[in-house]
């Protein structure tokens, strides 16, 4: 296993929340489109099992969970409505907003937030959360931002990596394992909260 | 040719039934949805063709083969079918049930089983089955309780694999050769029987 | 440029139909599906864009192409027509049985054709034709019958590198990069000769 | 940072318009198709997020963009409106033909436009233009002609690379990393000029 920096263990035990973008860091980056007979274009998003489950797992121990992403696809509520999250924030200009958002409504604080990103848009949420981290396909100016980046790629386990890092760090992994053994570990179910717009 | 360990070659004589996982076995694990313009989301189901022969030929050489997911789709039926498989188990929340369903419906013990799978909601499965079968994504607990883990990935022949692996440890693997090569290899033609929510 | 044996190069001189599996040779292997609304399933097939203007430069240089595929899809015929084909072969149970009808109904010798295959069902046409080829994913039963085997992938430039070798053999390949050059390549006007269930 | 040659700098300061190819460019190459329950055939193409925002510094900077493609895709035209872009030739026969339509209605010259290209259909545009481009994944030919090739393949950023590079040049990287880091950057508003069957 490798071995966790103390900065990084001591942050993944305040964060509350956990929060990703999506192209690139959910996906591999790849946005596939068809156009259907009506002329009408629909977007076909290529998520993954491991790392579905490894945002169940956070959410399963308490951690809430929640996509920022400049997009907008129906497919994304319906994949995140799965996954128990709690907070879907699509059609997000500016994604510092985000956080803005979530201290005026939920009194979340940045320093209690964990946040993954690819892109230079990306920078400004990084620039303020407690937990800024990056994939190994992310830019290198995001890198450079980040405390952990995951030698896995988007799309290819990356988020399964870092929570799995980040429950190693609460001490809570090994619990997971077991309840999986067991057959006793509890898909989250949660009311997902949608902001537009932002 | 990769040298078998004498107690994979013992216990692939003794299976009766073989029963994997599907996403990230026969699939690399990519979860691809489209929503359509009545705002209903499928998922599109990404298999392989080595794969899927390799499965064909287990049943042709007179083994039962079935599926095991927590997921559900009619495109995983669509696709059983077409294999020729015998069991399929979908919307499975805890996966061992299967097991039990084996036991007391078809009185196939756990022992006569072969099982792929490769994240921690297999392990129940792979603790109780004879042949406990891993691939190159595995997790690392999964690996760990795996008679034999394939060096092939999933979606990309790690179930072609097994499967020639099985087959060549029965001395069944040359007369699959021979038929294909002479034009006279038939796909199976089976019944498939589906249970739902164990 | 790699070194092509004399065998090969006095083959592709003497072909005159070139002939290709689908699954894992014009495509990677993946075999994608999803099912509508109304409960039916559609097959997604991936193509590749290098290889499909390979298949053209086979055809603009008089050499007749066409599909033997065991499946069925009429997104093949869709493909098939845009590349200009001579012949798609599908719903071919015994794959070698194009070869009889090619004999019978156009008096094409099996040593005037040239074939790549992948897998086990794809040994009794290489078997039998003049020019056996392979791709780097393909089977090594498969590997040990071809004259020539592509070190590209299925669905990654393997049909237009195999494309490429045999005009190079006949000395047609400069032709073709002059015309693209000066704008003056036309792709092929062909009639889609189809059959089914063979 | 990888260290450009004066000639690229050179012609990276002078171009006003940016073209690229798009199958095996913006794209890896793959061409995915459907038929639906009407028979109609669909195309799926798969973009690439990172090459996206890359498109959109470029315009952003006040560099018109735009693709030549020999298909016909509604869904070509969907993405480039997206991205901001002022030109799409598409069903382009010969693709030189875009380089006369320029400079005939907009007095653009081949010298001030750079064109990425991969395979020899994009040979005759290659050789007029001022900065040709290839990708990792272009043949031999191609990167023949071009004065920078990305080490990165298409689909996978290679795009991204080429922008980042010529807005280096220019000496506009950094105002992108600073005004994404601020949230300040603004999408660029463009209308979409498109020409087809050249």
């Amino acid at each position: 296993m490798q071995t966790l920096s103390p900065l990084f263990m001591q942050k993944a035990k305040q964060i509350k929340v956990f929060l990703t973008d999506v192209d690139g860091v959910m996906t591999d980056g790849t946005l596939s489109f068809f156009t259907d007979v009506q002329g009408q274009t629909h977007e076909i998003k290529h998520f993954e099992s491991l790392d579905g489950m490894g945002l169940m797992y956070l959410a399963h121990c308490g951690i809430c969970t929640g996509i920022i992403s400049r997009g907008n696809s129906p497919t994304l509520e319906f994949w995140a409505k799965i996954l128990g999250m709690d907070f879907l924030f699509y059609n997000t200009s500016v994604k510092s907003h985000a956080l803005d958002y979530l201290q005026q409504h939920f009194n979340i604080q940045p320093q209690e937030i964990a946040f993954i990103g690819d892109d230079l848009i990306d920078l400004g949420v990084l620039a303020r959360v407690g937990l800024p981290l990056a994939v190994a396909n992310s830019v290198s100016e995001v890198k450079a931002n980040a405390l952990y980046t995951s030698p896995l790629y988007g799309g290819h386990s990356a988020v399964r990596d870092i929570a799995e890092k980040i429950l190693q760090a609460r001490g809570e992994w090994e619990r997971i394992v077991q309840e999986n053994a067991a057959g006793t570990f509890k898909a989250p179910q949660k009311q997902l909260h949608i902001v537009k717009g932002l």
